[in-house]
């Protein structure tokens, strides 16, 4: 049987827009001989639509459009995701499927399915406008070309997930919808998904797959949205698998792509890989990829053609820029090198040599007048202190005040260039280098800032991001001869401590680090850094997920609170 | 029989501290003749913990801990709410009771029981970390004064709102665990929470729990913890109901209590009512307790001693130095007025005197002179652009600068004093005037405001709050002669356009204002006006919940949409 699977990028809440795309790839998949074509989790609304879910008027929207796409639908059916209404106790809705089919008939469906596992986790909150679907999928009769009806079953995201284990001898859910299914009974799983990317996560949904195509003799067709939407970006990484657990179609991750799967054909396809690999390009390929789409998404989206970014010389900005230039083309891309009386003419140097490698436009504002000028309105009050800390906030946040300006008066948006270890450790300043519509490299280490680097120099065969931006040793250059490692461990040390304790959640007593690097202490002192900086994150632009465990809204920590 | 109710406020994730607190609390109950004694839902753990219930090491903790409030358990029953072990599948915890008595026995504790509905709506995340309890709540004999045992059962907040309704017809749950007891089956219900506080929740809370005491023909104790806990106050407002329903013991809101309850006694006591209503100076009030005890708590727990506030001369930042004010002391707060080229002698003068009437420290400090460096240094990119909203965000950033400044400087806690009102449809500059570390008065709408500062002027009998103040129409003065009803409608109209979307979730079409204010139009601009500001309210700092539907945690919006 041929089944067409739209991967297709929608805007969260554009229901007429999203359903105008379902019905223009729903009717192409049809012109390439799809004899069933499947839609994403949740399609009209792009997931995830949060709370516009709690309003009655976005229901009726829904509604609407779906009698729309209804109307376009003729003898091969589609299977779209909808919020469905529950008409029973519980929470309003279910997260269903529906399979729409005309066909001549006057039902508008022929069959739905609810989900049965909400995940309630990380970035998800199913829980909050879903109740969990009650019945075990049903199983439906699908004309094909053949002589016999397809079979095909409809799952929805986490209801393939039921498997999974929250340690080591207990199940993340009391049921398992998968299970239910018995070998045999079906021709075709169809699994709908608002799947969001995580470096590394590919690989994982197609081992999870593989293995229930094998479990259940039967081929499992896996479709899932692309694109940025807000935190986190959607990958699509559509595919199928034959009963054997091969692939049999896979569609390119991060692009809008119609592709047909023909379930009987024993033709195998290689599955696109994302493996978490620091030391593999492709690997790292994969994770720039899903940065670039981000934050094309995020400011196309929101309407903006152009971004404005702060340039340092240092590594974090330039990376942001190469992004930028990537993800929106260098004429949308303005950099702004505003030394500081304690910049170093290196960095300024580093920034204009970037700015001419990438082809984009830089300018020069120094903060120095207006610096000296915060210092004389501020001499009565701060008379007899020392200097500290704060002279060093009033540059950063000079800076974001004339970012922000620039964005006001041209209407670009400021992308800010804060990475995860910083945003850590709180080693950045409120209102000055977080200020920002969008933190795009806030999910990734410092470390892994190295690695994105090296990446697009080598793809780039030269030295696009300066040498120099790359060797010198990270400073903030807000006071005299200032260097990150001043007051942190080296990076790596640094970056080890804080995956153990955010995206592995390990206390005080369990992360290890080797004892030349200062042992327990050490750790300690990095974890009080995490804790105490909670303020700073709580006021953080978004950013984009691409780990397990991102800051945002995955991680919800109390911020009045004694810290273990 | 007599039951000691402990009313406490915690500190989050202080295991240590707060296990004293309830031993201490335990031990006078004792002493006061308690024959059972009841601490709130996670009171080791203070809530809510959030993502610390993903920690092992905070469970180990809360092990260790609660192991040691057992050592000081005698004959008296203590009831406290725990994060439970799950050993089957599903979320790891359960939000559970556990009744502890020692006794001669070995045995830890004679009963436990588990919540069995999660609230995961508005702020509420309990999906996120618990499992359901399966089985109906246990019944315990308790051993009392009189000759037979009292019969006990214990519920965990949300289990007794089983049978309210999410729409006319249906129930918010499936399941009803109130229903699930008997009438006769139990003398006493126990109930123990962690329910935050909004303006009016004291009745429905009162009227829910007098209902079921009626149904059941029990008596029902109700504990609730206090404390301000980031955007959460909890009132506490323990009481207890006899089979009749009438209020037989009523701790004060907002304060700590160990409150004894005779349930044998006939004797009945007022329920403190906080029926809201912005004509009763009771009810008034009670929403700026809730204010000041917030302030108070946000700022104590995080560990800070004073606070700053920009005073503009507006009703805001004087309604928000009085709280603070009430909150801290007058030696802990500090008023800066920034006058900018655009700011009328009536504003500076009013902001001095309000000091004076508060007694609080004030300091001037002009921006023009940064105001027109800024001017000077973007002057080459700005050459030959008109003044615009980017010339009045300057001022509002380099206003956030100073006080940030301050704040690093002296170590005071930035205090935010923007409106609901204004917040809602972005009427505030992010980095400016919404920079600080809490948003005190963030869900209180305009028209509140001026009953807030009625209120205190009433109280104080003198206008502490200028006259000025509160007369002159509200101006941000960024630029010459600016009124907010310029580009705003009168503030009640807006106000009531934004309960009916923000709060009521209406859409355009639903949404009734008087026609003279201009009808759809109107509603169709403030409505956009509320989308296109997400992007500013998802970086703006915790502020006070008081309404059923704050900003914040309790409302999640996508930001790249499209809104209907």
């Amino acid at each position: 049987m041929k089944i067409g699977m739209l991967q297709l990028n929608f805007l969260v809440g554009d229901l007429v827009g999203n359903t105008d795309k379902i019905i223009a790839g729903y009717k192409k998949a049809v012109a390439m001989g799809a004899e069933l074509v499947v839609a994403s989790e949740l399609a009209l609304f792009g997931y995830p639509p949060k709370d516009m879910l709690c309003y009655k008027s976005c229901l009726d929207a829904q509604d609407r459009e779906l009698y729309r796409l209804w109307k376009e639908i003729g003898n091969i059916g589609l299977i779209v995701g909808i919020a469905k209404p529950n008409h029973g106790n519980g929470k309003p809705l279910f997260n269903g499927a529906v399979l729409l089919r005309k066909n001549g008939q006057i039902d508008k469906s022929v069959g739905v399915c609810d989900k049965q596992l909400l995940p309630t986790y990380d970035v998800f909150d199913e829980h909050r406008y879903f109740e969990s679907g009650n019945n075990p999928t049903e199983i439906f009769d699908i004309p094909n070309s053949g002589f016999f009806n397809e079979c095909v079953a409809i799952l929805v995201c986490e209801d393939i997930w039921g498997g999974n284990e929250n340690n080591q001898s207990h199940k993340l859910y009391q049921r398992d919808p998968v299970k239910e299914l018995k070998n045999g009974d079906v021709n075709t799983l169809i699994v709908i998904n608002g799947s969001p990317y995580y470096w590394g996560k590919g690989d994982v949904r197609f081992n999870l797959v593989s293995g229930i195509a094998r479990k259940l003799n039967c081929n499992v067709v896996y479709v899932n949205q692309i694109g940025g939407n807000d935190d986190l970006v959607f990958d699509g990484r559509s595919f199928a698998v034959n009963e054997n657990g091969e692939c049999i179609a896979a569609a390119q991750p991060f692009v809008e792509e119609i592709l047909i799967v023909d379930t009987d054909s024993s033709k195998t396809v290689a599955y696109p890989s994302d493996g978490q690999n620091l030391e593999d390009p492709e690997s790292i390929k994969n994770l720039y990829q899903a940065l670039v789409l981000g934050t094309h998404d995020y400011v196309r989206k929101n309407g903006f053609e152009k971004v404005v970014i702060g340039l340092s010389g240092g590594i974090d900005s330039a990376l942001t820029a190469c992004i930028a230039v990537n993800a929106l083309g260098k004429k949308n891309v303005l950099g702004i090198t505003m030394p500081s009386p304690f910049s170093s003419q290196g960095s300024v140097d580093d920034s204009l040599t970037l700015a001419e490698n990438l082809g984009i436009q830089i300018i020069t504002i120094p903060i120095r007048d207006i610096f000296e000028e915060y210092g004389q309105t501020l001499k009565p009050i701060f008379e007899g202190k020392q200097l500290d800390v704060t002279e060093e906030n009033i540059q950063a946040r000079i800076r974001g005040n004339i970012l922000m300006a620039v964005s006001n008066k041209f209407g670009y948006l400021v992308l800010s260039t804060g990475n995860k270890s910083e945003l850590s450790v709180g080693y950045c300043t409120l209102y000055g280098d977080m200020a920002g519509g969008y933190a795009v490299i806030s999910d990734q280490w410092k470390t892994q800032v190295y690695e994105l680097a090296k990446f697009i120099n080598q793809e780039d065969k030269q030295y696009t991001i300066p040498k120099n931006t790359i060797e010198k040793p990270p400073s903030a250059e807000l006071r005299p001869n200032q260097k990150d490692t001043d007051s942190l461990p080296p990076y790596d040390i640094l970056d080890s401590i804080l995956r153990q304790y955010i995206e592995k959640q390990k206390g005080v007593n369990e992360i290890k680090i080797p004892e030349m690097f200062g042992g327990k202490e050490v750790v300690r002192k990095v974890i009080d850094l995490v804790n105490r900086a909670e303020h700073k994150r709580v006021q953080m632009p978004l950013g984009i997920k691409t780990s397990p465990k991102a800051f945002g809204s995955g991680r919800r920590w109390p911020i009045a609170a004694k810290n273990l």
